[in-house]
């Protein structure tokens, strides 16, 4: 095991079960299971019958604290605490989101857990996988080509260059290709105009395909994709320049989940979705549903904090699908406390429990943002190599005095073993639920501006919502076309409750700046842009693709 | 069958081999295979042992005449002339090109064959396949958004922004991208410059897939690609870049064949690189020698005409991989040879054994071309439903009164029974070789001017050779460099000898301008663009992507 690349050693040394023993396990029958080599498959759910009629398992989320640069382990703890399940002989699965290959390149070097608890293989799943990101990427593009060449043959439709808001995507942090201007050269290069790339997993296109909840319901929601608006000011559809099909066509095998498994045997749907900052940040519904279909317990993962992905698979994923989660998981570590507590990333190793302490305001608002919808998580403290046991001692006694269900995580060292304490924890929490029980945070039908309002007051702690930049005139735009009531997803640096990626803790009196407001009718929701915010990531000044490599045989470097 | 789509209908109407058993018919073992469905495989070619010693096959080059918006049918021929030798009781394998996106939902529809001379699953094939294009469109972006971020953090080495020739891709006909300008939007968006996009297929990453012999080579063809120039004018690599690793990572899959089958079940190896206008247009020398270590008869195609696929073939793929074609065949068509005879398209269903006979000047021309490469071709005259007898009669006639070998071609209404007498025309033609056999036309050593006058001269007809625009400035740079011994990969127009799509025939005493001169310093070639040739195509006014959708059931409609 190479002591810089852990994870990947771990994951390269694994002996992995044939994807069909995986699939048997998991009661996918073999006419439905579509193998990429011997360890991934799509599962076909239209060869599986009397899926809608089957009784659906509990289902835990898991989300974190607000991340830091120390890394908190989401993944590795979903993963994990999905092991310690099958370990305790319950039927589960695990439902996860796809890495997106843009930060593998840049900073994060792969997204599938770590240590012994990961989804595998991984060197599969953090490259090219089963191409769903390809092809919503060329979904996009074709789309956004079929626009300009309309403009450009003629413009029956009447589209204004100036309003166009479907952007051509790219899986790569390419900062050069946020702010644009293409149809440059002259008439028979297309018509100029200012355009712009975003990362592919800010596509509409990804959240259509993780909310579809059919091949039927995707074209519908393609079809009704407003790409832009005529000189009129009238919306103009998919369906108006009659590519719906033809899109959707692009898509048919993306909507298939993927099939694979954890180090501890646990079948894992690995689909859709990462990027619960500028997204909506959830794996597939059509994963979510089939691992429900499938098993007794099955355990989910939002992208970030209770601000972000778990805010949104509350309030958009679940809304949309008709979900109810029975628990929730708030990941937390003793470094990203004592980064929340003031520690500089430099001094983290070092022994610092007035710091840690310090930090825990952070935590308690993930924890009582989670109560607002009526779910009692339970905060598992992911151990760290570096973490003192009077460090741990003295969170886990801090929850304990503030009452709240916690319990330490040693996955990443131990598998399934060292995620039974939260396993239990977790168990115990489903048993003793109070009040009414799961329910939405906020009504859409209230509109925007309240939903915005409700979200940063209840869940970010701010005092209000200023709308600035365009955002006013979009938000007379959503009434005109009656859009503005549809759930909101708010587009927010994850390095904060606030917009200001430099306030830890728990900032409180600060005002949420709403610059943008992007109607996404194909996935059924307004984008709010909010504070910096941007759709498209740049690289590093030393980027993980320097330390990257393969090695005659085949097998990848500098994956983690 | 539906009457519009008879190619997808036959297609979806066949019941397959599953890929298992194709891959044991052309012996390759179960451990080298990596299914991807139960109809598509890669083919791991570091599992099999023994494949450089295998003797090796002989190996028939089918080209055709210059294409016309009628169709030829060369894929079609060539998968029927395989389905032939099969019927034959000969072990046979066929080695395509990939089908490339962006023309599919433009004008082509597909291109996996038509009627019964086809490679399945053509729906597959036809849209993600294995993802190897998508795999070389993430890998040129990474590359070019590395090198933009590269200059962004402080351009140690010093690139000049503006002369970069690094273009992004995508698999889409997008002319809006042709010509653009990047990093707009202030100083942490990156540096302003201009830029474009190019379609997959001309990536020299796509070429120098197709030319790899292993990962190592691959590998090294990446370090060696020069992306651009530094203020100084000193070429920079991917090596000076230090992230060749991370580019070969990300292709590491994409290097091995795709096994699939034709209709008459013979195996077909389906990898890489379509577009011999603007590129090389050659399948991959991986699959193409894997084909001829596991058969006794390997049939393969180039693209477009004699001119373009073909020469490139001969001069640039066998003259890098060591490949000697023991044979070629020409395709011809009734209704090709109208149209290079004078008639227009909405007329070709006339009988005109004239006009048919005045356009052999353009048939004559490719043999005579084939000859000058010490190759007898073979005429495949493929029969369409509007051919009269009295046509086919006469060009037949017309081949046999020039000395030239030819046959009647029905593969596509009868599959390898109608490919049987082309099939018996190229055994006989191999058994009478006469002179040196196979040889090179030009020798890259007398200079890039050298070879592109003499390929202008001897294959297209020209009198002479221009270099215009920013061609000569590019000459004394590829002299400065020493890359002016490198072969020329010729961009020009398909429809044409001359670099004017509108001379039809066998035009003479033209001149071919040459506007630029790219070193592909990686591939190991230099790509002449000529004429108008542009390297990313446009959509049509009304694009096939109009007629495209999936029903419920998730079958495609509207490719073909």
């Amino acid at each position: 095991m190479s002591a810089e690349n852990p994870d990947l050693a771990i994951a390269q040394a694994a002996t992995l079960l044939p994807i069909t023993e995986i699939a048997e396990t998991a009661g996918i029958p073999a006419e439905a299971l579509v193998p990429y080599g011997s360890y991934k498959a799509k599962v076909d759910v239209r060869q599986m019958q009397g899926l809608a009629d089957a009784p659906s398992a509990k289902l835990v989320l898991v989300s974190a604290m607000s991340p830091t640069p120390a890394g908190e382990g989401k993944s590795t703890t979903t993963v994990g605490l999905a092991d310690a399940f099958t370990l305790k002989k319950m039927s589960t699965m695990v439902a996860l989101r796809e890495p997106a290959l843009g930060p593998i390149m840049g900073i994060k070097g792969g997204a599938t857990g770590g240590g012994y608890a990961q989804v595998v293989p991984m060197e599969d799943i953090n490259l090219h996988f089963t191409g769903d990101f390809h092809a919503i990427q060329i979904a996009n593009n074709t789309l956004a080509a079929l626009i300009d060449n309309h403009i450009h043959q003629g413009n029956q439709l009447g589209i204004d260059p100036r309003r166009i808001q479907w952007k051509r995507v790219v899986d790569v942090n390419d900062r050069a290709l946020r702010s644009i201007v293409v149809g440059l050269g002259g008439p028979t290069q297309g018509v100029p105009r200012e355009d712009g790339f975003d990362i592919v997993v800010a596509s509409e296109i990804m959240a259509i395909l993780c909310l579809a909840t059919d091949l039927a319901d995707l074209q519908a929601r393609i079809d009704r994709v407003v790409v832009g608006f005529t000189y009129e000011r009238a919306p103009v559809s998919v369906a108006d320049l009659g590519v719906g099909g033809a899109i959707t066509m692009l898509l048919k095998d993306a909507l298939l989940p993927n099939l694979v498994q954890t180090l501890g045997g646990t079948p894992a749907l690995v689909h859709g979705g990462p990027f619960a900052n500028i997204a909506h940040g959830c794996n597939s519904l059509a994963a979510t549903r089939l691992a429900l279909a499938l098993s007794d317990i099955t355990v989910t993962e939002a992208g970030f904090g209770s601000d972000l992905g778990a805010e949104k698979f509350l309030d958009i994923k679940s809304r949309l699908g008709g979900l109810s989660p029975d628990a929730a998981v708030v990941v937390a570590t003793v470094r990203a406390l004592k980064m929340h507590g003031g520690v500089a990333k430099a001094d983290l190793a070092d022994e610092d429990i007035e710091a840690a302490r310090a930090g825990t305001v952070n935590l308690a608002r993930h924890v009582e943002n989670l109560r607002k919808f009526g779910l009692e998580p339970v905060i598992a403290l992911n151990r760290f190599p570096t973490d003192t046991e009077a460090e741990l001692e003295a969170i886990l006694d801090w929850a304990r005095e503030q009452g709240f269900r916690a319990a330490l995580s040693e996955v990443w060292a131990k598998g399934g073993q060292g995620g039974l304490a939260v396993a239990d924890e977790v168990l115990a929490a489903m048993d003793t639920v109070e009040g009414d029980g799961f329910h939405h945070l906020y009504d859409p039908a209230d509109g925007i501006e309240a939903s915005l309002r409700t979200l940063a007051r209840e869940i970010y702690g701010a005092d209000d919502v200023v709308l600035e930049g365009r955002a006013p005139a979009q938000l007379r735009m959503l009434q005109r076309n009656g859009w503005d009531t549809l759930p909101v997803c708010v587009a927010k640096t994850q390095y904060s409750f606030s917009d200001d990626p430099s306030l830890l803790g728990a900032p409180t009196g600060h005002v949420l700046h709403v610059r943008d407001l992007v109607p996404k009718i194909g996935a059924g929701f307004v984008v709010a842009l909010t504070g910096a915010i941007m759709t498209m990531p740049g690289l590093p000044k030393e980027p993980a693709a320097l330390r990257m490599g393969v090695t005659e045989s085949g097998e990848s470097v500098g994956l983690f």
